[in-house]
């Protein structure tokens, strides 16, 4: 597949691709450029009708560092700024808006906006000694982009001793509080994400992209509302070929054929 | 007490009563009857006097399977299904509405709209083997009227591996994941449910009423208006004779006599 | 420091305060009189350009039993009861919306609105046996006004079974469900509160000013508004000095100094 300079896109199935952050010398650091290549990849890959699951990694030593600090420390103006923050913004509500499930596997640091793209993905599994941080703080650039993300999914304590004191945590304390799925060995880390991508990837993609925008959405509304909203996309759903199909597939005990593979 | 065709209803004790899904044959499934006899239980035991903490639970061999496959498939009309789902919402905001605690006591499946009807109920309990799913996704049909009631409780992610692969959850993840709040042997699980649902029998009904109805509505509030409300509310319950003799009880040392027992 | 009446300011360190409320004759109750001291000591403290991180703790047997209840049965009038919720509503939205952080150190109980003031702080420690309690169903009027606090931290389910029964929780589960970030021996507490408030003081005072403001404010947003909210507040931490000087000390591997100390 195409590559777009420092972020490459790989096939890992028929219906799986990976973003990977290529640029191991700066951390996989999230600057202008590979946010703007990003947000094409993703985009590019949400098009694509043959891929059904996106995975996102780093390259080299980990994740990603979060935003480049040499490029931030020569922006200088304000309006420079601005567009930095809204484009890795534009990144995260690419994830979270787009139509395919996406995966986040890390290894080794995930730090800063590197931490809230974790935090914005679907799905997220990392490497036994990995770490999460969102260490604005001791730069004195509190990780207020980074904490929307965060702080919908981690509670408001634990998410407030991360940012406040700017401290890494663990793999295992990440599961425990709600970052990441699981975690696991070096080793064994490709093998289970590739084995959740390929059980999302049987499913119907027209189902999954209902259900996945419709998830967030109703997320952000009162409890009739989003009681109205979500039975009408149900309906919806139903209206479908794929759900008529799946319902037919199970009374009669058989394995249903996706209309929208 | 009187039974709404698979519908029952069972006196557990004087003030604590049961609803009782008896559709063994369809594994409970919440049909349209089904749903519409719901309702019509949950509100009688609401508007039932002597009636202070309501349990639903299900018979045979677990504890709801959702759906009715067999009539989503005959429903085929785009108004049909709107009506079913509405319908469905309609029980789970009655629960959430209602004036009374409502305690899921679970054994076996809980899946799909009984996973649904589970994170709906104020307080769940389990057997040590029960599971609970929201497998849509394998018959093509998005769990997107269940993740209302069980996304207000699990954390984005869990949820999110829950609906995307469809595959099922066993009692102590979700005791660990807060859709239940603890998990029993079968031997055990009647009487613990019955030792809570006793518990807060014995508080004054006009407070637990207050109670339910101001947690759910402030929740969906910004913190200084859910502040203005509950003080609201707060005052509005001190003016009642219940908090003022349960503070002189308190204050003497002695038990309190409700007046709204 | 300067004490107002029960409420007490005791300087830990040149740049850390601690807010003692010393009545343990009624277990620091929180009175109109205590209510109205802690709100003049939390604003003096915000006030206060030397202190960067404040300390909330109760002296004698235990944290605080919440409201006064002796006090609360002479009121007799809705618009005193009002007056008193209102009051205590203030206290807690000054912690949330001050600009520094607020770090509770609990021993023995914390209940009611005593339990309301741990849920309000930044961040929350106690002793190995301290215990929460959300028991106002006892007395006949429903915890609604410290539920706001908790139920924005804990899972629905576990704090509706603290509200419906009214039973304690141990400092150990308090920790499970996120009520507090951890719980030490008596004999540690004191300095393992006092390291991560010396930790967050190590910070720029403006930055962390910045960051916790923007936190709870975003919070109460959706997605798409809360990035556009947060990236300008982050430009806006940028621009001003202590961002530079943390970005420049990071790039020449050297301690910041910030201006905003």
């Amino acid at each position: 597949m195409a590559n777009l300079s420092n972020i490459k896109i790989k096939l890992l199935n028929k219906d799986i691709a990976s973003i990977i952050i290529n640029e191991p010398k700066t951390y996989n650091a999230l600057s202008l450029k590979n946010l703007g290549d990003l947000i094409k990849a993703f985009k590019k890959l949400d098009e694509n009708k043959n891929i059904k699951v996106i995975i996102i990694e780093g390259s080299g030593k980990g994740f990603s560092a979060g935003h480049n600090l040499k490029e931030v420390s020569g922006l200088k103006k304000r309006e420079k700024y601005q567009k930095l923050f809204n484009l890795c913004s534009k990144l995260m509500l690419q994830i979270v808006e787009g139509k395919k499930p996406v995966i986040a596997k890390v290894h080794g640091a995930a730090f800063a906006a590197g931490c809230q793209l974790v935090a914005s993905c679907d799905l997220a599994y990392s490497t036994n000694d990995a770490i999460f941080a969102t260490p604005g703080v001791n730069i004195g650039l509190f990780c207020s982009t980074p904490m929307v993300a965060v702080s919908r999914k981690v509670n408001r304590k634990r998410m407030m001793h991360m940012l406040l004191t700017g401290e890494p945590i663990k793999a295992d304390y990440a599961k425990e509080i709600g970052l990441v799925n699981n975690h696991f060995s070096k080793s064994k880390l490709n093998n289970e994400v590739l084995k959740v991508a390929k059980t999302i990837a049987s499913k119907s993609s027209l189902t999954i992209k209902i259900g996945k925008q419709t998830f967030y959405n109703q997320l952000e509304m009162p409890l009739r509302k989003a009681y109205a909203y979500t039975s009408k996309m149900m309906t919806k759903n139903m209206m479908a070929m794929d759900a008529k199909e799946g319902i037919s597939a199970f009374l009669q005990k058989r394995k249903p054929k996706w209309k929208h593979k």
